[in-house]
Order: structure tokens, then C-alpha cells, then sequence
């Protein structure tokens, strides 16, 4: 890691995963101490049959597609990209703390509009889900949009135990479908991803289908559309869409080797409680709370599977 | 305003201004109603005294610094600027989900930092204020960080009844001195602005001096710093600061003519309730909740002032 400024007036203490100071009394880890404790089993490998690459010019954006959530979205999207959907459409929208959103631009017109292939057109919404039959780590923390929130499926998440529904939550990095007027309009088509402020009403509102879980900075930041909504007025400003590839149809060598924090563990409790309460000697105060969508689920490098 | 595209499955109805369907039962407005039914003593002009014009190659953003927060970094701002200090630095640092930052990237090397003139290097910490004296709107929503959230001083803002505190939130847009080890550490040398998901653990650790009224879009998009903490690790790829002047130094033909909605009256509370509760016929389930860090505070253009 290049050498800290230290004379350099930078609000970079705070977010440099540092070692607590040596005399500091053991009241609790700083987050590098939990990540450098942490046993393999405290990390997963993403499943390469739930996890899209979405490939553009500039690199590529890694998806997990969460089939707990959104059963029916995840197969069509799946058939979707099968069937090569994706590849050559554009990402047609970026709208300033809100989304990205890609898709066909020309879906509108019948001589254009691609087809879509196998693919359902018409999809039920998914909004939320039975909380029964789900594992769920809950967050102790209160939280002004839902009865419950916590990690459940890789995915930030919200349950309400007296309705027994659960749903995915929108966080940075969350990807869902886009929808018209009708609930039962989406069918993966169209899909966006969250770039800005945690866009939480819209929680129980529209179908999620999964999160990025690495390549945000690469559509976080796009040039922001001038049309509205943050559309695109040109189809020349559109960012293109190489492809949309399934990761167990891509050869093994060119596969993200990457794994993701388990959810579930008291390696990844500590995390949170390491960003709760910052050990830091930089916080003077540590904020004894943390929003759902501010809970960071580490990614790390990892050696080719060995199975 | 462009069309809009019916038949393309969009996350559009979610943010886009409409007029409620004229049959639904009146039971609230959304925003767009409110914005029409605005009196012209529900906006404010910015104070030209307290407003710096953030001058880049890509345009310009429009920072409203909050002395009620801040008095001694904003005062010491404003005599950087009268110095000229921050003219051909540049923007250092743009950190994914998290925010961007400037100042002088020599600032180390004694030979070549640039001098601060008549600003004072030193000043004292101004994390928090006395809530007496603040007039502060409270909003009714719950929230996890501080005991009231609310706005006060055209901020974001929170609230300790109990410890007779006040400071103004990090929230996106929100922009603060950045300081090093020593909570007395900020001078106004070294500013950041939140590009990111709200890190309100900042809350109470750091000098808050202003928001972004106009531009974020301009900070939002600086390519991501490959350094750590995001910042960038060659020269050539920081963005360069033409200048940050002072509103009221600009001639009046070349000032921004923008009005900001105020936060104190009745139709802020309006307004903020379209959000909490979306009216639009999109939202199946209206929130019944908003975060601090999600209320928007709307800017619109205005003509010159006549007087």
C-alpha cells in the first residue's frame, strides 16, 4: 500500500483499515483485524451459475443474482442471457444519485425491438417473498423502513415477521428490474442498478434480482444522462453493452476469482460491530448504530478452486 | 420535457414528477404538486457572501457554506478563497461510495506547498454546536444515528435535546474540512464532498462546512482514484480546480440565478411528505418513512433580482 500523507490534511483515517493503537484498550477490532482473523469458512465463492459478468468497454461488473428473492426474474434472465439478449444493447440511463439502467433502447418500436428469444414475456411480481424458509442474520439496529433488517440470500435485506414477508433491500449495488405502471410489468429486460443514496421506498415496490458485487465504480460513474430521468438524449452517449455472460459459460481461466463474506457468521457479526462502533483512534465518537446500506460485505482475491 | 416511453420498461414512474391520476382519492399530493402550488416565500436565494462557485473544466458547482455549523472553518474558508488559495489546485481524491476531495497535493513538501496567506492553519474543532440558538425542523421519522434529524441553517442537520447538541449531517452532497489525527486538525485547506451512501458515523468526528446546491453531477462522475482511499496516484489524472470564488465577487450577470426551497415552512413539510408517502400510482406501498439523507431539498432556476 503506497505510504499514508500524514501531513496531508486527509479525511483518511477514517476509512483506512488500520490496527488499533497498541496501547489502546481492548474494547473491541478495527475491521482489518477482523478480515485478518477470519478462517476460509467465513468467505464463499460466488456460485457461477447465479453470477453474471456484465462485460462493457471498460471492464467488467460482476452480478450474484439472488434466485431466493426473485425465482422467476433470475430463470428468465438466465434464459435471457442464453440466448445472447443482452450483448449489443446499451446502458441507457444514469440519473445522479439514483441508477443506472440498461436494456433495449429500441423496445419500443416492433421493427426494432429484439426479441426475446425464449425468454417470458410476461413474469409475476416478485416483491417480496414468504420470510418462512429463509435464513436470516438480523441486523440489532433500528431501522425506519422495515419491522426487521438484516442479510439474508447474500443480499441486504428486510423482513416483517407479522405479515411473514421478506424482501431484498435497495442498497448501493442492488440490481432490479424495471417495471411500468403495472406490478406484473417487469420480466428482466430492462434492469438498473442502484448508484446513489439508498433508494429504500422503493422496498416491496419492484422486483430485485440480485447486487454488484465488484465493478460498482465502473457504472457508478457514468456520465450522468441530460435527458429526463437521466435518459440519454443521444444514442451516440449510451455506454454499449459487450455482453451479458453467465460465469459457468465462460472457461474457468477467465473467471472472476473472487469470494465474498458470509453473512452468516460471528466472523462477519464482528465486522459490523467493527464499523458500528469504530476502533479507530480517528473517531472521537463512535456512532453505536449502522444503516443496513452502509454494512460493507467484504471481497477478496482468491487462488483458482482446487475441486 | 421529452416524451416519455410507455412501453419501455422503465423505473421511471418512481421518480419522475407526475400529476396524480385525476381519480385517486385525494389523499396527499406528490411532489410535483407541491412544487406547483409554491408561493414565491417558500424559496430562497442563496446569500452570495456565503456561496463559492467551485470552478471546473466540466462547469460549475454551487457550495452554500453553513456558518452556523462551522463559523471559524468558514470564516477561514472564505479568506482562502479571498487568497486565491485554491486556484490551480486540484481534485485528489474520488473514493467509490464515499466522497471526493481537494487541496494542495504538495501540500507536504515544504518547498512547494502553497502558502495560506492570511488564513489561520489552525483552528478548533467544530464538530458540534449548541442546539440553543438553532432554529431546527424537525422531522417526525425515526433515526438510528441521532435522537433528532431535521434541518436547521439549510442543512441536513441532528440533534441531542439531552446534550444540548446540534451538528449538520453527512448526507450526499454534504461537504466538510478534512482533518488528520488531531480532532483541531482542519483548516479548510483540505474539502470533501459525500458522493456516496450518507457515512453519517462522520456525524460528530468532523468539521462540517457546507453542501452542494448545484453540480453534483460534476463531482459524481470524477473518475475513481486507483490509489488508496481513492486517491489518485498520478498527477495527471487529478482534475484540475480553476478556482473557487466567491458569489459575491462574481459579477451579478456571471452568478448563478438560483433560488433553493426553504426547509422551515409548510410546504417543505408538504413536500417531504410526498416523499414519505409517494402518491404516485407507480408505489404499491408508500413508505410511511423517509431518511434524513433522503429528503431532497429542490433548486430551481430563478430571474435576476430586481432589487
Amino acid at each position: 500500500m503506497a505510504p499514508m500523507r500524514p501531513l496531508l490534511l486527509v479525511l483518511a483515517l477514517a476509512s483506512l483499515p488500520c490496527a488499533a493503537a497498541d496501547d489502546a484498550p481492548p474494547k473491541g477490532r478495527t475491521m482489518q483485524e477482523v478480515l485478518d482473523a477470519s478462517q476460509p469458512s467465513d468467505w464463499r465463492r460466488l456460485d457461477p451459475e447465479h453470477t453474471l459478468y456484465l462485460e462493457l468497454d471498460s471492464g467488467r461488473v460482476v452480478i450474484e443474482l439472488a434466485p431466493a428473492f426473485a425465482p422467476r426474474h433470475v430463470a428468465n434472465i438466465l434464459t435471457l442471457v442464453r440466448g445472447k439478449y443482452y450483448d449489443g444493447l446499451s446502458i441507457n440511463r444514469s440519473h445522479d444519485n439514483f441508477v443506472v439502467q440498461w436494456g433495449d433502447a429500441e423496445a419500443e418500436d416492433p421493427k426494432k425491438a429484439r426479441p426475446l428469444g425464449e425468454a417470458a414475456a410476461k413474469l409475476p411480481a416478485e416483491f417480496t417473498r414468504p420470510a418462512q424458509g429463509l435464513a436470516f442474520t438480523r441486523l440489532p439496529d433500528v431501522d425506519g423502513w422495515a419491522p426487521q433488517v438484516g442479510f439474508a440470500a447474500g443480499m441486504p435485506a428486510a423482513r416483517d415477521p407479522e405479515a411473514g414477508l421478506a424482501w431484498a433491500a435497495h442498497c448501493y449495488g442492488t440490481v432490479g428490474a424495471g417495471r411500468g405502471g403495472p406490478p406484473d410489468s417487469s420480466n428482466g429486460t430492462e434492469l438498473y442498478v442502484v448508484t446513489g443514496q439508498s433508494p429504500r421506498q422503493l422496498d416491496r415496490n419492484i422486483t430485485t434480482v440480485g447486487r454488484v458485487v465488484q465493478g460498482m465504480e465502473r457504472l457508478s460513474v457514468l456520465p450522468r444522462g441530460t435527458g429526463p430521468l437521466g435518459f440519454y438524449e443521444k444514442p451516440e452517449q449510451r455506454t454499449p453493452i459487450r455482453a451479458i455472460r453467465l460465469a459457468a459459460s465462460v472457461p474457468e481461466a477467465e473467471r472472476e476469482q473472487i469470494e465474498v463474506m458470509r453473512t452468516d457468521t460471528p466472523t462477519f457479526e464482528a465486522l459490523v460491530e467493527s464499523r458500528r462502533n469504530r476502533r479507530d483512534d480517528w473517531y472521537l465518537h463512535p456512532a453505536g448504530h449502522i444503516d443496513l446500506c452502509n454494512v460493507p460485505v467484504p471481497v477478496r482475491a482468491t487462488t483458482p478452486a482446487k475441486d
